[in-house]
């Protein structure tokens, strides 16, 4: 994804080794531009899986979540809640989850009443690091019954473990792009061409 | 705005007198044909103002501001981030608000790198109540040296304070739909169709 990795390389900020802040055009503020052609490339490469609803998290997934939906013909999206506290409501799904980002657990959580036993559905999310957020989205899943036909992410860390094991564990993964190496001097793309 | 009376009838849930719960179509699932149809009201009625970008809040009011991006030629979307800590970057804008929906006070930030001295910015979001946020949101244009030229509001609370305020100060407010009621018998939606 051609866009996104010149996004990266102008305009991400390495903050240390490992770590890229794109706070400029995908977390803070967005580039809508570029949000609704990630969009079309997940809706593109999964519209064949025909997903009922897309899932994703608060609050960064959401923009990227609503433009793929967009491109699908406007499918609803549900965006996962967080939050410290555990709730008593029946219909609520949850999931605890450590964030790589902020370096804490926190609970996940939806309403199952939005997600009808059955459906087809799509995840996507900005990143994947360690796939806790994805596993907890997953974890959600099959407490609504429903069924996962494809991961979208933006970036995905191909240096940290969570795409290994959703690729590993045979689950429909597409990242935009894979970076395999953050530093000062150098940030290193997978070559993915081939799989978008 | 019909189709959002309509979404606000069948599916809006009166969850105690005042307080009405879009969870279905708004704030937790999103209602994306809906989200693009609000997106294009409020484009038809800023686009002579020429917003330079878009400035809304986390979470919900995320998807509405993308959406009415995509209906201004995908100007960029600034979201202020909430946070109960104080942040010692200098890039930040910092306002304080109170939070009628979660009834606490919280922190709402904005980097200044990402809304350019005298540019025209349009805030968007969801709710409007006594509305704390769109003066966060205001103080943070303030800061930035930038200029509002339009609120967009998805539904309004005609019964508290916020709307009646930003009218008498002369603010370019777009209401696309205003509640004057809300309890278990009746939502009694304020004629607004000359203004729309």
């Amino acid at each position: 994804m051609q866009a996104l990795k010149e996004a990266i390389l102008s305009k991400g900020q390495v903050i240390n080794p490992g770590i890229i802040k794109v706070d400029s055009f995908l977390n803070h503020r967005l580039d809508s531009k570029l949000l609704f052609e990630l969009g079309k490339s997940f809706a593109l490469h999964f519209a064949k899986a025909a997903p009922d609803l897309i899932l994703t998290i608060e609050s960064s997934g959401i923009a990227l979540a609503l433009a793929t939906a967009h491109a699908l013909n406007d499918i609803p999206v549900v965006f996962a809640k967080k939050s410290s506290a555990i709730n008593q409501n029946p219909d609520m799904a949850e999931e605890n989850i450590y964030s790589f980002t902020h370096q804490n657990h926190c609970v996940i959580r939806a309403d199952l009443r939005y997600i009808p036993k059955g459906s087809k559905v799509l995840i996507i999310d900005d990143f994947l690091a360690n796939g806790e957020a994805i596993k907890g989205l997953m974890g959600i899943l099959k407490k609504a019954d429903a069924s996962l036909v494809g991961i979208g992410i933006a970036i995905e860390k191909g240096f940290q473990q969570g795409g290994k094991q959703l690729r590993a564990a045979g689950l429909p993964l597409l990242s935009l792009v894979v970076i395999d190496e953050i530093s000062d001097s150098n940030i290193r793309f997978r070559s993915t061409d081939g799989e978008i």
